[in-house]
């Protein structure tokens, strides 16, 4: 195992307040030593060891790889002419999931494993180094099951969302398709996923279905998370807490009640900007929820239909511009948040003994994510130790 | 002088009419022959004649590269703890532009050269071909001279913006500052500009200084353009019109007779979405310009205060989204729009004669610059018909 180590860190940002200045960890004219996979110690840049090899960041800051703890990448075909159509204001009646659904069984594995590979190494470009991703596109065991193998080979977390729509032979009988994914569905997919999702929202998965799904889940040691309150209320909130859910994804459309239940339980609410972005929705207000004490994720939402985006740099730009956060709790729920919501405590921050996923900006500051919106900012990757060619 | 064709592009967007489909010229499965500076051939791939040299896009999407015809980057300083303030909702007192005017007239000429360079790279490698800057933070004869002359230097169109506010020394006597812009500063700097520009708003110029600013400078040589009507209604836009100005910037707060003016003169209407995403401002109304008959440019504002994006792809994305512009409308105003605004016709399209500026997307369309909001789309970009490295 090599170490090296980053000098003249203009700013770091450690997400370990007992590193340095505030809820971020701040130190200024830091260093960060790696050693094999994790980092071995953090501290100011003259003080800092010597290790095998030398970056010298010339004042730049440093964040955490990003951790993009929802997206959807195993699909396949093309909907830029739904989406051209929604945003020029004209009909457009085919689309919707189901014509991924369609593209996605129809496609080879390796046309899916190049798709997945693609949009990961996207995010990694734009720093992100973790990366959750979701079935949800198969809707049979089969399907499911593929997905859920090929993106077990991609990326670091992986969730069964069978239940992402009623599957079309199932139009007529949701109860039933309720019943293939909490049984031969789940068989088929179990082992393959270390996380459970449901759709939870009217049109897809009412509060009973999606709690069958998610208990069932469970049973089978899958823990919850649940697309939740997204297009409308609806118990998908509560639900997640109730159930110990690690996440709450989307939480646009919350009651006060949803607001103290998502305060007062260990359940992560995850936003999603990009939705609200590419569907020209009304954005969840992150203020009411960070100041009620509840815990904020900001992740992509990849996907081809509704935020097709693997920017977290975009994601944190949206949520200081339309979702009231600061810069500081947008770039903290990017990296720490997401980590929170993946209930993993080795990525999303920069402490002795975390994962070395580090990212250098070109920029003095962190705040520039947001302050520079759709800049390329991202000028040096580590993951797991090692430098990525970016 | 040597040749090179670009082969097999997905989908081409000529920004003429006449060349292929719709208002954008769309041709599918096309090739593009430059031959030296200039675009010598567009047509079906099939038939491309040979070159020196051959690219394969490989469906990917092609498209004129980007016009920014609104940039401020003949800066020195820092203001992101003012910005972090501004979006933290905390209390900022110092700051504003005059902290830009002290750190640029401080900055010696090599950093201004290194920041301005810098940040037409940047905009570069985001598909930015032709850019616009603006002297302004200098604001005494010598010191907007030096920002023209250096911005000569990496920008393809300058502008002369000594009244973009009272400078600090002038801040009894704005009258006397206009006499100064008119009289020595214009002398200073007529020679290293082809346009002149007024910030024409309430705390800055009203519509008789502007007027008289516009008009020293016409009788220089100087074409006008103003910044006009973005933080409330005032007579810029229709001063604009009036002394057919190439382009009136920002139009966020516009009446019916503003709407009208613009419609029935041939000034562009520049909307700059990077100034309203960065101070949270209400947007401006694209659809009502462009339906009314308005000719619209998209352009980024980059500059430390308002708008610290040079990312056309964002511009659009934003324009999209919140302008109530359709995707196709908004490439076109990044492309064409910009060009129009700057009285160019050797820019913005891709048809034979034209400057061979070519962007190359990773993507099948160009809608995904809107589809796909802050991925880094931008694959391969020519200028002046040479292959640039980004
Ligand atoms: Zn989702
Ligand atoms: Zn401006």
């Amino acid at each position: 195992m090599s170490s090296s180590v980053i000098t003249r860190i203009g700013s770091l940002v450690t997400n370990d307040p007992a590193l340095g200045e505030g809820p971020l960890g701040l130190l200024e004219d830091a260093a960060v030593v790696i050693d094999g996979e994790h980092v071995a110690w953090v501290g100011p840049s003259a003080a800092a060891p010597a290790a095998d090899e030398s970056y010298d960041a010339a004042g730049r800051a440093v964040i955490p790889g990003f951790v993009d703890s929802h997206s959807h990448l195993v699909f396949a075909g093309d909907r830029t002419r739904e989406f051209n159509a929604r945003m020029s204001g004209q009909a457009y009646t085919a689309g919707g999931i189901r014509t991924t659904v369609a593209a996605t069984r129809a496609a080879s594995d390796d046309e899916l494993h190049a798709n997945v590979a693609r949009y990961v190494a996207e995010a990694l470009r734009q720093g992100t180094t973790t990366i959750e991703t979701k079935s949800g596109y198969g809707l049979t065991p089969h399907d499911e099951a593929r997905a859920l193998r090929i993106a077990g080979d991609h990326a670091d977390e992986v969730t069964f969302l069978g239940a992402h729509i009623v599957a079309p032979e199932y139009a007529d009988d949701p109860a039933g398709y309720v019943d293939l994914v909490t049984g031969p569905m789940l068989d088929a997919c179990a082992p393959y996923a270390r996380w459970v999702d449901v759709f939870c929202e009217r049109g897809a998965f009412d509060g009973d279905q999606a709690r069958a799904i998610l208990t069932a889940g469970a049973a089978r040691g899958l823990v919850p998370r649940v697309h939740a309150n997204q297009l409308g209320h609806g118990p998908g909130v509560q639900l997640a807490v109730e159930l110990d859910a690690a996440s709450a994804d989307h939480c646009t459309h919350l009651t006060d009640a949803d607001v103290d239940a998502l305060a007062g339980g260990r359940t992560v609410a995850t936003l999603l900007p990009g939705a609200e972005f590419s569907t020209r929705a009304v954005y969840p207000d992150a203020r009411r929820l960070i100041d009620a004490g509840a815990t904020v994720a900001l992740s992509t939402d990849c996907n081809p239909g509704s935020s097709f985006t693997s920017s977290m740099p975009f994601c944190v730009a949206v949520a200081v511009r339309d979702m009231r956060m600061t810069p500081d709790e947008a770039v903290r729920a990017a990296t720490l948040g997401g980590a929170l919501a993946l209930r993993r405590d080795d990525v999303g921050r920069l402490a002795p003994g975390a994962r070395a996923d580090v990212v250098v900006l070109d920029a003095p500051s962190h705040v520039h994510l947001a302050y520079r919106p759709g800049v390329p900012l991202v000028s040096a990757v580590w993951r797991r130790g090692v430098r990525e060619s970016i």
